[in-house]
């Protein structure tokens, strides 16, 4: 058996997720459709974690096995990005050994989070960002950012219907920057930065809707929030498109 | 009468251009009923020239002449974002003389044509890029570009059908440029940006077109074009996904 590694890119706009859901496809079932056509075998792939509908990836890792030893890896890549719609794509193929799993491996990951702040929406930003029409008060939300840092629990921040346990996450990078200079273009874009050894479900956009209510009023209180431990004292859910799930680290 | 401009950006992608054409929507109607909606009367916008389907605007240029005098500019702004699909957006509005008008008054324009040179295509910029998926020797792209600097006759690089008399024109600016930071993620993406006095159909394209074939053939021969006048002589015509009407100057 081979143990293949392929870094994916994908726009989760028109699908349901990584995962299958009622009546939408889903980005793992669509790979695997398309694997399975070129090997020729049942083919099961396991990606680094699960992204929700309309949530994007820049470097998705994905895993699969396959008993087929004929087909070079470059062939596959080739092969994979002919039949794959224009909105996947594999970036790489590896070869693996044959116990790394792409779950069950990460060290940690890292999700950026766009913001278009600014009075007028991007047509081209549109399906890629989170758009806030108010000013927001960007040193505030780095400040406040930074309690965030460390291993804490993050049950305030873990959406409410979750029913994981164990809430304990290390954040280990956070950052909060200008990007402006888009395709060369000037843009109000901030993109949010977090590397952690793990995310709760939602954890990601529930932080930057809280960093967004704290930059747009002023009034910083992450810590707070933080020790309540309670999800009704944090913000708003930031919405799916703004969010991209941008590395895995092994 | 007062007469207003617009300064307008849109995805082209899902419109027959900014003209009307048989069985599809276009960008100039699509504006104009949003327009007739809020002010209540026939509108009929001029923009400072026509896009062709799949080509986008970051700035393109548009006045209209309004009866109306009550609503405020920036409450007719706020209505046409309101109102206006999400592949359109109006980022400014101003008001100008009676004589302004946006064809007519133009000084120059800039367009930029967008190329990913890498073996693998983007699920991001597939919509707004030519994928090249060969190397380009940029160096000679740039130096072969210079020859198109001046006033010249570019009949070479109009579009055969055209019925065009006067096929001079002046490139007032031209450059190619490596802008691989995009989105803070490494991309290979090179940029043609051309700034002149007017454009024959299809010419950015048909230029762009023939400085990849000039880059991926390792060989140079703008200036034999440009003096054989025989669109035959150039390259092919770049796809309209990648080309972006940047600025208009007055």
């Amino acid at each position: 058996m081979r143990n293949i590694k392929l870094i994916v890119e994908y726009d989760g706009t028109n699908y349901s997720g990584w995962q299958t859901q009622k009546n939408r496809k889903s980005i793992q079932e669509t790979i695997e459709e398309v694997l399975q056509r070129i090997l020729q075998e049942d083919i099961r792939i396991i990606a680094s974690g699960r992204t929700d509908s309309g949530v994007h990836a820049f470097n998705q890792v994905v895993n699969f096995k396959t008993r087929s030893k004929k087909i070079a890896l470059s062939d596959i890549q080739k092969a994979l990005n002919g039949l794959l719609p224009k909105d996947i794509c594999v970036k790489e193929i590896i070869p693996v050994k044959e116990d790394f799993h792409s779950q069950y491996s990460v060290k940690s990951k890292i999700y950026r989070y766009f913001i278009l702040s600014g009075k007028i929406r991007s047509v081209f930003l549109n399906k890629f960002s989170w758009h806030i029409p108010y000013k927001l008060n960007i040193k505030l939300m780095q400040k406040e950012s930074k309690y965030l840092l460390g291993r804490h629990d993050f049950r305030a921040f873990c959406a409410s219907g979750s029913t994981v346990k164990n809430t304990i996450r290390k954040i280990k990078n956070i950052s909060i920057k200008n990007a402006c200079k888009l395709l060369n273009a000037d843009c109000p874009l901030i993109i949010v930065e977090i590397e952690a050894n793990g995310f709760l479900y939602n954890m990601v956009r529930n932080i930057v809707g809280t960093l967004v209510e704290i930059g747009r009023q002023d009034n910083g209180c992450i810590k707070e929030i933080l020790l309540s431990k309670d999800r009704r004292s944090a913000g708003p859910t930031a919405p799916a498109r703004g969010l991209f799930l941008f590395k895995v680290k092994y």
